[in-house]
């Protein structure tokens, strides 16, 4: 319990006490609390952190309406960052009439993007060029955050010298992203390379026996080097919220 | 390229047009440094981070004999702890044999413990008792690592007040390890309570179904708490390892 | 032998003993009797139960004209709901056109919608807007079995508040269907809430490593809670008719 | 909130207004309630219902003296029956070296056996002699509960014959369990015949093409029997604890 | 070696001894002989048989043009039946414009329809509507092969009556073709109403768990009733070209 | 219906009709007729071919006693041969402790062998030494059922001349067994070659990627060889019922 | 280190003892010899063999504009081969609106075809019409390689003749490509009829059980034919680099 | 047909002509051809490659009778190596009781061992110390082909300066067999540094989530190096085959 809900109680009771409230709306009051509060110490807790943190939300599945609907609140009753990922072209239009043009990119819809004040350095390192669109996912949700993050492409582990030409990029990130499909080898090697976090997110890139992802998840959960973690497979926007939990 | 080698390089040359260095031998010296910058960079630039890092070996697939000697030889060309995690009786015999008494605990034999001198709190969360011997080998690699974990036990989501009355724990910690086989719903629920980095590890407890923790494992990553990065199957030594990666 | 065939056949036996009716006769009507009595024990056991109860019709792989003819033939020879499911655009068009306009709600089509005569109370409980068409479906045929379910919706487990703000609901319920996609945690949330029975639906909902519903299947029938029972992938319809089998 | 607890709320209260208890105690007896609410909500609900229910124990991943410490107080705190599932030997002696001889049968160890006071009837089908030892496991865990169930044993598909000669015990009872392995067609079959509940156990009998309960598991759960609910593979505990949820 | 073949190298002797033949010939003739004799061997063992069997050609991935020309040689070098089967409307058209109108009938185009000369009887048992699709082709190949097959339809064993009111037609038959999705328990029970041979054939009807004809496929080839085979998912013409293979 | 339950029948209304039997005891005869008639029609149609025919047990799950009490009712009860297969060695002892010796071969032990009285030849091909133990069993039960199997051995088709020497074997049987572990490939090649029906074992020989049989399970249920029927992973004995049914 | 590398090296170490060079810049060009050295190393080492080897770009995933940019590039700045396979139309429309019409084939878009100067002798064998999309994909790039690869098509294994008809082809081979769907059995068969290196592509051809290739990529690689070697599903281009790798 | 063989067909007929050999004699010495032929002609074409090639014995499934059986006719009736794979105690004692002493190594028997006589180089690279014993196998079947292979060891790629070290021993060698477990990672990187044949060889070495090498074998096959070709888990004995198919 939080010292701002313990005051609370507190003053409820010197409420009742002193006559000023009755044991009715007392207890009405108190049968609230507890739901409140585990919700509460969360916010509490973090509240520094949590400052311009983003609402997301999941686009597929939702209604056009739906979309709107839990939109305009969001943005009604917060102040910070509303990020739409896999957001369809409807529902942009939907949204966009409820509450006027946002920054659509890489498959989201963003409104109110926060300065870049994080200051964490993560490295966001594809091994191919199909693996974009996971990265830009990635990285417009790191950038929701209040990241700046660093790109470094198409270094797949078949042309080592490639990556070994971005080595300082990699390993002076505070956090490095490694998305991979097809064998998933490149979070392994990175791993390797850096004693940062390195958070891994395999992709449905590749054919055949890549098992849309997979094959690259399970690789990269495999990983010799020891203490990279793995998200689902396309969770970039997964990767970037892991990131944002890690780094100040 | 880091200063330091940047340094060396010049110093070479200088060597070399000083005519105290013959271009053979600045040849042999350069010949070696590719390689060697690739690992020099990374000593380097988490030198300052990786002081009393633990070195850790994999027991499982070596002789006795191979044990004792990677053993001795980690002990006598560094100063850091030694780990040897899932290591045999008889490989504890021959390890104890040429470089005197380890600490054994958790299925691990640990050499040099540090002082418990890393800052970063953390809490190590575990949904039934058969999981303990994943969060004992979690927990000793973290302690190898410097930190003191929190342990948490017997938290399971069928009970869920259980979890509650120790939810400050959870939320005032840096970061929290979920150890959880069945279902590994622990992991989802403990991701929506706290805004730290959670790093989940799926057991192989359970029976049928559980699949020896293929269940927990995909439950774990497609968890609907944002954020919530995987490790393998029984993993609790890359858990501790990715946490390492994360806290100061 | 229910008290009705029983009947029946000493009925045929006195006739004929009284020569009423031929051995030959007798012989064919026995020979169709075993047969009918299988069915019919089935029937007589739960006619009072079975009053009113729907007859579903699957829609998928049904020509529209096979659709028409099988509704047309149930409406004329019952007299309680008919439901078809996962019904086409197509086949309802075909049905309307046989036996007149129906109510067409989630993916359904109903005649004869009955009554909400049945006592037992049913909390549908769902772990995100997206698992709506399935908890749609669900509730429809619980209605066409004469119940009213109560829907709590979108309190995934990664926002517990959310779910214990409406704790009484799920512990007040007689059942509790949970619907959830992704990781499936919710089920075991609940059953570890309510001593009622608690019948888990899987949805496709998700991506990536949730695997079109597989683990959430998976996750649900390893629940950590006890006797929580599991139907298929998405089969809402399924979950109701467990409900039916279960309450009064 | 249940009456219960608004009582207790309304007399701490009290306490607190007329003097009889400090600020202090009354914020820190506040402090325990949510959590103890929501647990005991769920007793509240349904305390009428559990008087007598089993406290059970799964017992691999436990040591003995893990299993003796947890028997001894759940005998001690509660005055129900308690139910040690898959126990080993070494566990049946340690715990009865703590408490006293319990009853040891179909792996099991119960104490405090209920009279058989649950008025539900139960009928307990299996397919082959081989699915005995889940069967077993479901019948004492059914026992535990207050229930008589019957036995209907080695009536597999195959010989249609054997089933229908009991039917009548099939369609009299107010709840089926199902156990079957191989391809678990048992489940469908009685699931037909029946409008009560029916609860489906796959079992790990079998051989090759079976894997272990998957293809039972898989059968079962594609039931074209509408209604019939599944639980994990070799989970006789778990169905009978759905039966428990279901029957008065 | 066929007596046929033998005659005809003791022929080719003869014309060497007689010095009708050069040694270069007859060597060149010899070249040849062993691979003419390991498919003659086959056609003169079986010719009998093999009067007026269909030449199949398997349609999809084959242009429209191969389709023609292979089907125009067929029908040019054979005079039995050709049978197309999975063939697209393209492929008709381009086949039809080539030899003229074939009989197109379950997604197959027939030419040199044989008349219904087999003697075997074949029962053709399905479990729900939505098999047909499998079972008509089936059918077809069998009226290729000279059978006159009976179809017995929708006798899902969750209505255990309906398949017992055809019990006559299924113990009658020579052989039994079962075609079932979902669980596939239908093979099991009519296996065990039969000592005919029965052939399996899963499809993939259904939805979610029936993991498009997985789970039928692996139900059937775990059944309880010794000596089914099994076909592959949705493979009608394989199960016809089996019974073609076992009746006269 | 069977002319013999006919004219139980008309005996049995005879009887009521000339007063020797009451209605009451023909009601309870007739109540249990239509069980009686379902497993009697199969007795009765198949009377004839199931002369002889052996009663099978499969030994695993069950204990030496239950093996010796079903053997001897067996034995009592019939007077064909009594087959017990994966028979283990203290299942044999019992078994022949209480009936006296039996043959024991193949992991089997056949009471009363018949003579080799069916005429149709079986080839049982295998591909490798190592496919020897179901092969055995498959023989011995084709020996149970009164044919004489012939053996063709280690002819894989990386070797084909060894197939292609006995190839007269092959074609020359009225049904094949094929039985080959690892990529399975024999039973096309077999499938190729002789019109009769062939009847594919998987064999859980090999290692790796041959995962325990499944990968020969899957190649032959995708054979290209039309017509070849597949039973479950080392089912030598459902191979060799599945012939029984086909010949003669 | 290539001598190339080491007399470079030299003379960049005359040129800094000779005061021709400045620290500063050796320096920035030493900076750069570690990555240029590793991929140099393999351009040396193999030069004599990739000259005109082709460079390859896999085209799905990458916009039409990417491709004509990466394309123009390859073109500008080396002089053998360029190949795009898996290419678009929109893609071809870009590529060649940027640098002149291509040699468009089986999916692929090939510029600078080379000469076919490879003296390898390499036989591209499937086992059906319907693979020759993926035997297509490889012919090309064998081209493209500068081999002329002898097509042998549709000679499955279940008509062993056109395989035996073929033979001298197939053992005449410097290298053999088998390409099947299905069962993919060819692989075996050709496996022990050569002793030249055997290089297996499972094609997605088939159904049911084919599982898209996994049943053939399964059976490739548990082929009784030692040392047979396997690439991925559908994966042309990649057997034909294979073989690229292997021949002169 | 080989040159060998059209001589031996114009001898026999000569000898037909010439009265040498009755048609009878002639006929029963061509009966056989055939299938020699088809064995002949492998044979006979690479004569002399396989001078000296190893006959290869797999150990289990075999009784130590059939393994000392099976070694001697090997070594009666040939000149070249024999070697027994995965062989056990027993069978190495029955073998050496039958034949002398051989060479057991590596889990392998091996007589009359070759001199190193094959010119290719290979380089044997393994992941991780536990790789070692497939390793092994794979050596010492290349040292019976002839071959020396390089042993490069525990060169993972999370510690990439290792194999980076070792570059020149990777690039200069013929050809390269990559052996790793986990995942797999190394052979993407050695196909990227090398143009020579790359055979990779997934091991089981790893736990959890790299489920008994299937973790390794997809990433190895889904690997983003062109051309590298894969063998079965474990299979180090059909690596070494492959490279004996390449190299000379």
């Amino acid at each position: 319990m939080s010292p701002v809900e313990e005051s609370t109680l507190r003053a409820l009771l010197a409420d009742v006490t002193a006559g000023r409230m009755s044991a009715d709306d007392a207890v009405a009051a108190l049968r609230r609390l507890p739901f409140a509060d585990v919700g509460g110490a969360l916010v509490d807790h973090h509240r520094a952190l949590r400052q311009g943190m983003p609402e997301a939300v999941f686009g597929p599945g939702k209604s056009p309406e739906q979309c709107a609907r839990i939109v305009t609140e969001l943005l009604d009753h917060g102040s910070g960052p509303v990020l739409v990922t896999r957001v369809s072209v409807d529902q942009i239009k939907a949204i966009e009439a409820a509450v006027g043009t946002g920054h659509a990119e890489a498959g989201c819809l963003l409104f109110r993007a926060p300065a870049a004040n994080r200051p964490g350095t993560v490295a966001l390192v594809t091994a191919g060029t199909s693996d974009s669109a996971v990265a830009d996912e990635c990285a417009l949700t790191l950038r929701a955050y209040g990241f700046s993050p660093t790109r470094i492409s198409d270094v797949g582990v078949a042309g080592l010298h490639r990556l070994l030409a971005n080595i300082d990029s990699v390993t002076g990130a505070d956090a490095v992203v490694v998305i991979a499909g097809m064998e998933g080898a490149l979070a392994s090697v990175v791993g390797g390379l850096t004693a940062a976090p390195v958070v891994a997110v395999p992709t449905s890139v590749g054919y055949g026996t890549s098992f849309e992802g997979v094959t690259a998840l399970l690789a990269m959960l495999s990983s010799c080097a020891s203490g990279v973690t793995v998200v689902g497979i396309d969770n970039g926007f997964g990767a970037a919220c892991a990131v944002a939990r890690m780094l100040p």
